[in-house]
Order: C-alpha cells, then structure tokens, then sequence
C-alpha cells in the first residue's frame, strides 16, 4: 500500500516536474515580454531617463578612455582610478542634484585630507606604539561626531553625502599613514581625482540635455495645482450626476489625481535642495524663490486633504433629491467648479509664468457661490425639512465652502510667488492690430496643459 | 561738505565696524550655546543616535586597527583600505539598512567582477586598438543599462545602492584591465575586502545595542494610531469647549500630531523596506507581515485627512449654541471621543501586541453615537430653524460619521495585522486570584503610552 502510494507520488512528482519544465519557455517568454513592456514604459513615461542612462555611460567611457590614453603622471597611477568611481557616485539625475553632490564631495575630500595630513604630523614623532593609537583616537572621534552631525536635520538635507566623504577620506588618509610616508601626495592626488571626476560629471550634466531639477519643481507644482483643479472639477461633474458639462471627461483619472498630491511631500522637498545648487539658467536666475513653491506644495496638500473628505461622500448613497437638495447642489456645483477652474488658470500662470490675474473672476465667482449659499441656508427655506435627506449635501458644502477658502490661499501664495520671481504680466485680451502685427507669438494654454477647454492667450 | 560728508561715513563705518567686533564674541558665545543645545536635543530625542555614532566610530577604529597590526598578506597591502571605506558607507543605523546595503555591496561586487573578468579574457587577445574599444563599448553598455533598470521602482526601493556599486566595479575592473594583468587578483582582493569590512559592519549592527527597523516601524505605526486618538480626544474636548474632560490634556500638542501622521508615508515604507532585510529577534519573527503595517499607514493617513478637515472648523466662530446644537454636540463628543479612545486602545494592542479586543466596545459606542445621530437628524426637532447656525456642527457631525467608519477600518486592518501576525490574546479580565497569585505581571499602558488615563492590563 505505502510502495504504490509512493510510487504514485512520485509519478506525481515527476508529471507535475515534466509539466513545470514544459511551462518553462512560456513563463519565461512571458515574463520576458512583460519586462520589456516595463521597460519600455519606464522609457515613454520620461524619456529623459533614458538619455541620462546613456549620459552616464557616455561620462564613464570617456573617462576610463582617458585614463588608458593619457597617463598624466607615473605617481597618477593606480589611484586615476578613483576618477571612474567619483564619476559612478556623482552622476545624478538633474544638474543641481550633480552639483551638490559633486561640491560635497569637493569639499569634504579637500577639509578631510586637509585635516588627516594634520594629524600624521601631529603623531608622527610618536613612534610605533603612540601614533596608531593617537591616530586611531582621531578616527574614533571625527567618525563618531561627524556621523552624529548627520543626524541634524538641515546637514542631512544638503550635506548628508559630504559628510560621509568626509568621514570616509579622513579615515582612508589616517589609516593609509599607518603604512605609507607620502601622504601628503596620496591626499593631493585624491583631491585631484575627485576633482576632475566631479568636474566630468559636472559638464556632461550641464552640457548634454541638461535635466534641471528647478524646472521639474516649477512643472510639479503646475500640475499638482492641476490636478486639485481637475479632481474639484471632476467631483462637480460626477457627484451632481451632470451629463455633459465642461468638465474634463476621463472622470477617474482626474477624481484621483489628488491622491498624488498628497504624497508629494518628500520629491517637492528634494527637488527644491536640489535646485537651490542650480546656477541661474533660461526662465529660472539664481536664486528663485525656490522656498515659495514650497509654501504652494504646503497648502496644495492642505486642500487635497480637503477634496479627500470630500471624496468619502462621492459614493456615499445619494438620497432622493428634494427640491431644496437640488438648490443646494446647484450651489455647489457652481462652487466646485469655479474652484477647479481658478486652480487649473493658477497652474496655468506658473506654468508659463505669468501673474495669475485671469483666475481672479473664477474665485471671486466660487466665493459668491458659496456666499448665496450661506444666505440660502439662512432663508426660510428649511421648514418641515429631513435633515438627514440633505445632511450629504450640506456637508458637502461645507466642505466646498473651505475648500474655496484653501483655494483662496493657494491663489495668494502663488501670488506672492509671481510677484517675488516677477512673472511676467499677461494681457488681459489682445488687440486685433497686435495680434495681425505678428509681433507677439501667442500659446494656447492646451498646448501646455492637456485640458482642451481652458484657452487663454499669454504674450512672450 | 563732500569730504565731511564721506570722513562722517567713514567714522560711521569705523564705528560700526568697532561695534561689530565688539559684538562678535557674544554672538559667538550665542550661536555655540544654540548649537550645544541642539545637539543636545537631538541626543536626548533618540539615544540611540549617540550610541550608533559611537558603533561606527568603534566599527571603524577597530578596522583601522586591524589594517596596521595584521598585515594580512603582502598583495593585500594597498587596496586592504577598502575595508575601512565598505565600513563607512555601509554602516548604517538600523540593522536591516546595514544588512541590505551589506548585501546589495556583496552581491554587485560578486556579480560586477565575476562579469569583468570574463570581459578581460574576451578582450585581451585584441591588442592595444581592439581592446580598449570593446572594453569602453562593454562599460558603455553595462553603465547606461544599470543606470536605466535604476529607475525601476522596485529596483530602486531596494537594490539602488547594489546597481550603483556594480556599475562602479565593473568599470573599476574592466579599466583597471587596462593597464595590469593580474585583473582576477584584483577582483578577488575587492571581493575580500568587501566582504570583510560588509560582515563587520553587521556583526557590530546586531551585537552592539541593535537597532531594529522592525521595532521602528512597529513603534510608528502604533505611535501613528495613537496621534490619531490623542487628536480625535482632543477635538472633543476643545471643539466643544468641554472643561474638565478626562481627555489628555496637553492640546497644541495633541491637536497637531496628525500632523506628522500625514507626512510620514516615506518613512513607513523606507522602515518596511529596511524590516524585510532584518532576522527574526525578539518579538518579530522572520516573514513577520510588514506590508500589513503599510496598509494600516494608509488607513492612518485617510483618517488624519479627516482630521485636517475637521480641524478647519476648529477655529470657525461658533455661533451661539441653540438647544438643538448642543444636541448634535453631544453626539459629536461621544463619537470623537469613543473614537478617539477606540483608535488608542488598537495603539496600545500594537504596540504590546495583543488582540485589540478591547477596542471593540469603545468603536461599538461610536458606531451607536452616530446612530443616535442619524435618527436625531430624522426627528421633527429641526423646524424653524436657522440651518446657518448650525451648519458647522452638522458638518463636523458628517465627518465624524467618516471618522468612525474609518476608524472602524483601521480597526479591521489592524484586526487582520493581529491575527496574520498572532498576537498574544489579551484577557478581558484577570481574576483577584491570578493577580495575587504572582503568576502574571501585568504591564501598566501607562509605562507605555504616555496618556495616564487609558489603562489595560496586559499578561505576558
């Protein structure tokens, strides 16, 4: 019984192997199409990645033909390898992120060899048994305070990789004193590997398509703006069950773009460290008020909190509509929308940064939306009511009600933010002669954002 | 009138410049006193982070120790440094972060020099045209393809540092090939030194004060949950300027802490990533369930959304109560209340884990409450009345209905969470004889959490 049971389990074992074998090329085939299909999507999505990939490779190629081609100096040798490495650790993605990372490691291999060439001074006459431990204090405690510098917020934010560098060529230099006596060349020449690696790096960054972590800021917050624009947009659309409004169609993208919003956090924050390290370049000098789009992404995420509330009653069960519902609703919509509307034209003006004066009617609409609402809510209108029929929708308005007010201060601080960067000053309509004259080319606003009925002419 | 003019500047500059300087040592003084205060701060905010600069400080003298008194063997002699340098990057604060990028520094220079060796033999019977060419062809494509799989968000949430070091290895070898013969020495060497510098990094991690990703991530989930709580409790008692309140009393702080909630998504999943690297220790065993953690953030995360909501109508000027909004009120403080005690109870079964059974009765409450409410906003009380009025409080009285429905949702995740994970049961009661009889020690939440009012007993 237990042989044939076996033996049964094993002709099991080998029809499920033979089966899995047979399945194999198919799985693989289809696990291959699939990673190509990612890949190729990874490209679409952002093409710059690809031309960073091949940015780098280019940067690595260049430098490691130089260092078989040109042998600078015999004593260059073995380490023009840390050329190749400072080149692997410094490229990144945009211009200024190359840039911090390149001046950290600039200057902390320049203070830490600095300080360790000190140090094989100060213990060199100590002989065999004082300078190891003299030395070995040293890497105790600039290891153990630097490290603990890296947990300070503010060092961590821009200076996080100096001070590993720093940490790391004080340590290299100190510890190479144990064996070597020419340390000050082995810190000289460190210095100048990194340099030229950085240097590389720095050029092919800012010289071959540059990506400018400034403009991925600005693009961001556009859209992030756009996006709350879109979803109130949408919410108006969809929650009021209208059929054939102005709103943008592709409901359920829209509905969630906020979601997105709200994790934005942490790439606005980096984004903006980054471009702080960026020189002044096309429509972004040195020093733009990159901390001001900060205080956008801030109240951006504020008010899709806000749409988030709101969301939770989109599939709340919509009661049977009385009269008095409808009044409300028609509020609403007009509240909802007007503020889609204002945040879409805001996204707009910081996209092709002008002073976002044509959201200003839509506002001032959302706000006597939310005004004759309040006065509805006063009037006589409420006898004999169930409150528990419009208690959604009274929520609702409520909650649009705030959402305007947040719209109101995401238009102040993206005000603030034109005026400080001096935006330019759009022209409220243009004149016939001036559009004939050709002396201004005019750009349709669905060019830049994909939402085909908001249309305003902006003058370069 | 020029000349005293520009001599009257000068004595100004003079004078300013003197009291410049005469001010300097106080500012001085000033700024080191700041800063010895915030490095005080930021010691006694985590401890841990002055035990881990002290690790790595000891993890590297020991290192550079080891570099001069044991010379290993005569080849080893000038690369022996890299030890010191996989010391300094791969140390990190949590074990899991050590042991992933350990790992990822391990397998990629396996890998990228195992790959470089075979490249070398391919190409060494080129010649000096052929060989570089193909060499710098072979970096080219290895540097751009790694480059763009870095992109890839899975790759880069966990093999991000792997793809780098092995871009940079294989170029470091493939070039090195360059100019010396003995390549497979060389990559055996980087091997070697990796691997010890990587396994002293962790030994050190694990055995010296370990600090666990797992018990951080767990700790913030749970100190989330109860953010959530301690504002919820709060909102009560100050939204309803309820006095005497058995709520937590500290307000700002409580208030504002889903603040943090908000903004602590890349934290969650960068603890989750860094867990999944970690052994089994203490209470979590290996495989423990951390993607349920990340679903128990999210829910935290739409939760405080309503939070941020409701906080809108904090400082909205309230109308002078008519009796029927009082009524509401009272509904409205049992549900933040009931919630807000629920949501600290399933904090405090996280954090001791054991089965938030207790949590049961405070949501079942809640639930109730909003019932009550519901039947309320039916009744015929709500004739003649000005809704204007009363519109804050119905509003907040909706989203206090979302707020339970979503604290009953993070009740379930947190319910799944418990029972994939097997947490202990907690017992509902102990009887006089079990707590007299010793043979049970019951922890005081309050030793726990630090909010004096809720207690559970808890066996372990």
């Amino acid at each position: 019984m237990e042989v044939t049971s076996g033996s049964r389990d094993k002709t099991g074992f080998f029809t499920q192997g033979r089966w899995w074998f047979k399945a194999l090329p198919v799985k693989l085939k289809a696990n291959m199409v699939d990673m190509a299909r990612s890949l190729r999507k990874l490209g679409q999505e952002d093409p710059r990645r690809v031309v960073h990939s091949l940015k780098v490779g280019l940067a690595l190629t260049l430098v490691s033909t130089i260092f078989y081609y040109l042998p600078l100096y015999k004593n260059f040798d073995p380490n023009a390898i840390w050329i190749v490495m400072t080149v692997v650790l410094v490229f990144e993605f945009s211009v200024g992120a190359t840039l911090g990372k390149g001046f950290n490691r600039g200057i902390a291999t320049l203070l830490a060899g600095g300080l360790a060439v000190g140090a094989h001074h100060l213990t060199k006459h100590l002989g065999r048994v004082g300078e190891p431990m003299l030395l070995g204090l040293l890497v105790f405690l600039q290891a153990s305070i630097s490290t603990f510098l890296r947990f300070f917020p503010k060092i961590k934010a821009s200076y996080d990789y100096g001070m590993l560098i720093f940490i790391m060529t004080f340590s290299f230099i100190s510890v190479s004193a144990f064996r070597y006596d020419e340390i000050f060349e082995l810190a000289q020449e460190r210095l100048w590997t990194v340099s030229i690696g950085g240097a590389a790096c720095v050029i092919v960054s800012i010289l071959v398509f540059p990506v400018w972590a400034s403009e991925d800021l600005h693009n961001l917050i556009a859209l992030n703006i756009e996006k709350l624009g879109n979803s109130l947009e949408g919410f108006g659309d969809k929650y009021f069950k209208r059929t054939g409004g102005e709103g943008c169609k592709d409901d359920k993208e829209f509905l969630e773009g906020y979601k997105s919003v709200l994790d934005s956090k942490t790439s606005e924050e980096s984004l903006a460290n980054f471009a702080a390290w960026e020189p002044g370049h096309g429509r972004f000098p040195f020093r733009h008020p990159w901390k001001l789009y900060l205080k956008v992404g801030t109240l951006a995420r504020e008010c899709a909190c806000r749409i988030e509330a709101l969301n939770g009653y989109l599939n709340a069960d919509m009661q049977e509509s009385s009269e008095v519902g409808s009044i409300i609703q028609e509020a609403c919509t007009n509240m909802s929308i007007e503020s889609g509307k204002a945040l879409k034209e805001l996204a707009l003006a910081i996209k092709i940064m002008v002073q976002p004066s044509s959201a200003h009617s839509h506002i001032e609409n959302a706000k006597s939306a939310a005004k004759n609402l309040k006065s509805l809510l006063k009037s006589g209108i409420w006898k004999d009511i169930d409150l528990l029929k419009v208690i959604t929708e009274v929520t609702v308005a409520s909650i649009l009600i705030d959402v305007v007010t947040c719209t109101e201060k995401i238009a102040e601080s993206i005000h603030e933010l034109a005026s400080t960067a001096q935006f330019k000053r759009a022209e409220p309509t243009l004149s016939p002669e001036k559009l004939n004259s050709g002396q201004m080319q005019c750009v349709k606003s669905s060019q830049i954002l994909n939402c085909p009925h908001v249309v305003i002419n902006v003058c370069e």
